[in-house]
């Protein structure tokens, strides 16, 4: 490795000076507070020749190098606490919607795009960029790609890899591929766009992507519907896709623990009932032209409550109802970290296995210790978010001798089930041995191999996704 | 390299009688009689393991292994003229469903299925599986999958690659990936799935697949329009898709030349018009419950007409008519071939190219000979067939110097427009000197660094894709 300040001086000298950019304290922390991370510089490229410089320059010299989007990821996948002190990339100056084809539903925008800016560029045009998630305020196209971030419209629209149709990247040695195609097929040779999408910058790093638009549909629905369990509320998905198909964008999974956590940490949040139900639905549907959501929602209810699936439910009259449905949802991610869980766990399971899972895993912790858990997610995906929390009055800190016990037990249950102990978060460096311990050995043998191939000299964002060699 | 011999007498030790087959002619033939394949041994195994133990023979051994699907390619993937003899893995025997999931809109089946039996099996669950192309009745999952296959429903369900959740595949090395997920959202790890999907039998042997089912759309219907040209004709479907949102399944483009090569060659097709129009499309609607799909189509063409996009159309009013549409449109490759095109193209294009395209090509290929055109396709994909013909009376082989400056002129056209020289088809061996001359360097780098990765001793599918070392 070459001297740090011999390389410094080396990028600075390559780069324009607003390129560089002083290590602000931001750029290390992330948002659960588990890490402390460190770098040597930080580039802010103005554009993928600027980042292709940065990187061939970290690559003569065998720096390591950390893509950085909006610093938003919950595994650790943007900074780095061990090894020689990389080379931040922030993709925070390139923020252009290049071009917007709304005839194609198609918009090509940079990296350092933030998603609600995405969201409202497509509206402009009468268009929908799907993707969405709690941290649609800061979260960066490149982030998302990089992780393959899902959220709440997955079930109708994919994740973050099925709304790319191409990249333009650079590849660890510091060359540019061009892959910005607008194509909807595209059969010339390896998949190298899905092969980044979801390598959290260990494979290259992504400067502008083309995605997919959507039309908008022409209503909206939303309701929340008090289910007699997970069982129940997947008999009601199934039902709720035979009335309206693909129509059904978000279905969304609550536990009565979630109200709880609001009615203690945020008592503004608005509950929806006076006695908060076991376990609860919020469902969004999206419709063509000719339907009325809000009638096929009642119909929904009526069906479902005949055979017993339902037994309380309300439907959004007025968009202001809608956002306070939502607002529930959306603010019990926050109401979790005011209560500072033990351990949280993003995991996914074959649909069937969901209720299942759910039954078994309170048993399963019983045995550790006494905990709550605030389970909800996804439910359309499969996607839950099992978190685990201290009793009443109990700490966090209390129980960090559990938490590998806890991650464990819950993980196995998973992993035994055909399930994913990393449904949308990603691996980072939180689950390296989660990957190690569950992944299948052809492909994590494949993996390395592909790493290997690509990053030979091991510089981009290393010790995330495989450890370190 | 092992001696041929040797190795035979290895793999006929180490598999069950039944696993081993004579070489029959029809293995080494293909589609379109441009190719005549060779093979040292064809191995039909009866599951993963067999399949397994015949790379691991042919690894050590140094053989190139070509793994078989239906042999419906029209790229010569499936076949090798020149080289040491390979050995065909072909998976017909390997054809079971081997679970159906209604609830979870998935079914896992074996690479050899055939897409039809496919179909009927998801049929039978009312679901569907959306994957359709003309050799439907031959072709098999793990050869759609290898070669990523689009077909007529790629606009409202993606291509092969996006109704797959999960592979069972043999490496390279022998080693079974044992990744037969049934879950929406995974993000353990690099994308392996979207690697060995459209890498054409190159890095590995797909054994099993988890398939993606979508749920029947309530009412169907089918329409063929008159359209001013292929910019008139994406005007439609845009407004197509703002009357009904993701309703539309399919959205194909006609010419004149396609209805007067059914007339020549195949007179048993009814034609739809006495006098067959410039440039038609068809277009399948698949709606929720409570839409007519016959009403909503009629909607379209009256505000289709009121714009002056359509001149004229008729709607479908039986399950026959609705049939005679589409025969239509799937017997025009079958009369391409009893007319025998000079070359075939199968490119795409980003939507708003597509009718710079086709106003450009004829006037390019002038400069050339004298041609007949025959342009067709998956508009709504992009994707257009675009072949060349002798003039009446005349004969492809007259034209057989002229070849290569035909398919340089359209490819290099379709390339100047941010196009694909092969949008389903894949390159096979037909297309390697393309992918070199029209692809990015970058990418292509990147894909000999994961062959080479993956596949050290270069045994899979050696030639095709990338030109063997």
């Amino acid at each position: 490795m070459t001297d740090p300040d011999e390389f410094l001086t080396r990028l600075s000298a390559a780069l324009p000076a607003p390129a560089l950019r002083e290590v602000a304290p931001h750029y290390l922390a992330e948002p659960r507070g588990r890490w402390q991370g460190r770098a040597l510089a930080v580039v802010v490229p103005g554009s993928a020749e600027e980042a292709a410089i940065a990187v061939r320059l970290a690559s003569e010299a065998s720096v390591p190098v950390i893509p950085y989007g909006g610093g938003t990821g919950l595994v650790g996948g943007q900074l780095a606490e061990g090894g020689a002190a990389p080379l931040l990339i922030s993709l925070e100056r390139m923020t252009r919607i290049r071009e917007v084809y709304p005839d194609e539903n198609v918009m090509i925008v940079e990296a350092g795009a933030i998603l609600s800016d995405v969201h409202d560029a497509a509206e402009k045009v009468q268009r929908l960029f799907p993707l969405s998630i709690a941290a649609k305020g800061s979260a960066r196209i490149g982030g998302l790609l990089a992780t393959n971030a899902g959220g709440v419209n997955v079930l109708r629209y994919g994740n973050a890899r099925d709304l790319c149709l191409g990249l333009e990247a650079v590849m660890p040695s510091g060359d540019i591929w061009h892959g910005l195609k607008r194509l909807r097929k595209d059969n010339t040779g390896y998949d190298l766009r899905n092969l980044l999408i979801g390598s959290e910058g260990t494979l290259g790093l992504i400067t502008a992507a083309t995605l997919k638009l959507a039309p908008r549909p022409a209503g909206e629905g939303t309701a929340l519907m008090v289910v007699h369990g997970p069982g129940a509320a997947l008999r009601l998905l199934s039902m709720a896709r035979d009335h309206m198909g693909e129509g059904v964008s978000a279905f969304e999974l609550m536990h009565r623990e979630g109200l709880n956590f609001l009615v203690e940490t945020m008592p503004q949040v608005r509950q929806p009932w006076p006695e908060p139900p076991e376990w609860f639905v919020l469902i969004h549907v999206g419709l063509a032209r000719g339907l009325d959501p809000a009638g096929a929602l009642e119909a929904l209810f009526e069906a479902a409550l005949d055979e017993g699936l339902v037994s309380d439910g309300m439907i959004a009259q007025s968009e202001a109802q809608r956002s306070e449905f939502w607002n529930i949802r959306e603010t019990i991610p926050e109401a979790n970290r005011h209560i500072g869980a033990i351990c949280s766990h993003d995991v996914s399971l074959p649909l069937g296995a969901v209720a299942d899972f759910v039954a078994a895993a309170p048993g399963a912790l019983a045995r550790i210790g006494q905990f709550r858990i605030n389970c909800f997610g996804h439910l359309g995906d499969g996607n839950l978010h099992y978190n685990v929390f201290p009793m009443p009055g109990g700490n966090r800190a209390d129980h960090a001798g559990q938490r590998e016990a806890v991650t464990a037990c819950v993980h196995d249950l998973v992993h035994a089930m055909d399930g994913s102990v990393s449904a949308e978060h990603g691996i980072g460096r939180l689950k390296v041995a989660d990957l190690e311990r569950y992944g299948d050995p052809a492909k994590l043998s494949a993996m390395r191999a592909i790493k290997a191939a690509l990053d030979p000299k091991g510089i981009m964002n290393p010790g995330a996704v495989l450890r370190a060699e």
